[in-house]
């Protein structure tokens, strides 16, 4: 499926009026269905659905189901497959018969407690129990050079971005900025998750000596995905949210904001970023 | 609750450090419960949680139900409150005793149909069926040069995102461009629910003598938000998905994209516009 479509329009400049054509990024729903169980009781159960930009689907769903916990681990996997040769907006994840997918957590108020009602350190301390993850004390250090070098290396890959303007981008780098992935996607979360997903079937986890670079904005969600990966340093283009930051801080994470234009702004974690 | 919080951060700028303080987007999230069904059988249900921006909680909360489809009418709702006093995270809509709320559209596989899989069409007959809207054809033109002021008077009332760069905003004008409200959030699709709810508390709907203005993208899923609201034009400053445009084109709305430095492009719906 193409990642860009052609439509006719007008273009618009004062009072000057252009029929041309113009690109857009294409934005196509795609069902995640999970099959689990043993050989005699296999199960197929509908996930989610999310609007997304085609392209690296696989990695979509595998990383989807990991960063929200429903899956821990590669090993779970057995095949992620479109069961259906005519429709490439249905992805099938089948786990292996002894995996025990975390279904629970699939409800939308994944993030409520009963006990403390809805407030963001009762979110922290859900994504905590979610994640299963120990905080860890490193030595990661990375030079400031190589922070500002990050979105320029982004932007190369960017091709759609370039083209359509319609796409949230996210890049994976090794700590001498070599990248390693660049994932795009209408929705940031589906970028992050196909970021992950890739590095997840690529048996790279936990991303604990990695740097993750944002094109926007980090929200919670976003920090949560990267703290369910284990990545350290998250950089971002654009402004973190607060929630982001408390969740950044509560894990230890380095979160970078505002880099453009040779500056950036430390949130937390300022002791990895050497300058 | 405040809309931004401060937080210490390091500039840094080169090699140059600075400890200073910065202003953030607030990001919590807000839990939806709806009572409903007759006096001596209420029911109370948890519909949703979001993460957004504090404020507007209960035009959120109604505009969401409604945009969703989960109710129709603003003579459903009795009542919108915060049910705990101390938690402004949480937010009851109360609906008349005779009020049905559509609960099987709850579910995230909304846009799925058994029939014909996960496609587009598919998700635009399922927006067409759980809307309820006719389509209607309509002599309501407006002078390009209304288009071209809109952003501006947007970004007069975006006082959050002056400040903290991290805040999606959306406005409802007349046709004679004056502004009648304008909302904001982390997230673009709980701003537009914001601003639906609040035209819809004020019983303005079908808004189909009203521009909205989206201050990013144009998605399928704010598109498919404003036809339910009967939104007959809408205006982005950044660019449409392809299946946003295909859902204007659908449904007869006028849909301007990259709205800014004045230029614009049309991509449906050009009769409205008068040059």
């Amino acid at each position: 499926m193409p990642l860009i479509s052609s439509t006719k329009i007008i273009k618009v400049n004062g009072t000057n009026l252009t029929d041309t054509e113009d690109l857009l990024a294409v934005e196509e729903p795609m069902e995640v269905r999970l099959e689990y169980g043993p050989g005699n009781k296999r199960l197929q159960k509908n996930i989610s659905v999310t609007m997304r930009t085609p392209g690296n689907d696989t990695e979509l769903a595998t990383g989807f189901l990991f960063t929200e916990g429903i899956i821990a681990s590669g090993k779970d996997v057995i095949s992620v497959t479109h069961p259906k040769a005519d429709n490439e907006n249905i992805v099938l994840v089948s786990l292996a018969e002894n995996a025990t997918p975390a279904l629970n957590l699939l409800e939308r108020n994944f993030y409520t407690t009963s006990s403390c009602g809805v407030c963001g350190k009762a979110s922290i301390e859900a994504v905590r129990t979610a994640c299963n993850i120990t905080e860890s004390f490193d030595k990661l250090r990375i030079p400031a050079s190589i922070i500002y070098d990050l979105p320029g290396l982004l932007r190369r890959q960017q091709e759609v971005f370039e083209n359509t303007g319609g796409l949230h981008g996210c890049a994976l780098f090794d700590t001498s900025a070599k990248l390693l992935y660049s994932r795009e996607d209408v929705g940031r979360h589906n970028a992050l998750d196909k970021l992950i997903g890739t590095a997840f079937n690529a048996g790279l986890l936990p991303l604990d000596k990695h740097i993750l670079l944002l094109s926007g904005r980090a929200s919670f969600e976003l920090v949560q995905k990267a703290v369910t990966a284990g990545i350290k340093i998250v950089a971002a283009v654009g402004a973190p949210s607060s929630l982001a930051v408390e969740m950044a801080e509560e894990w230890g994470m380095t979160l970078v904001g505002f880099l453009r234009d040779g500056r950036f702004n430390i949130y937390s974690g300022a002791e990895r970023i050497v300058i």
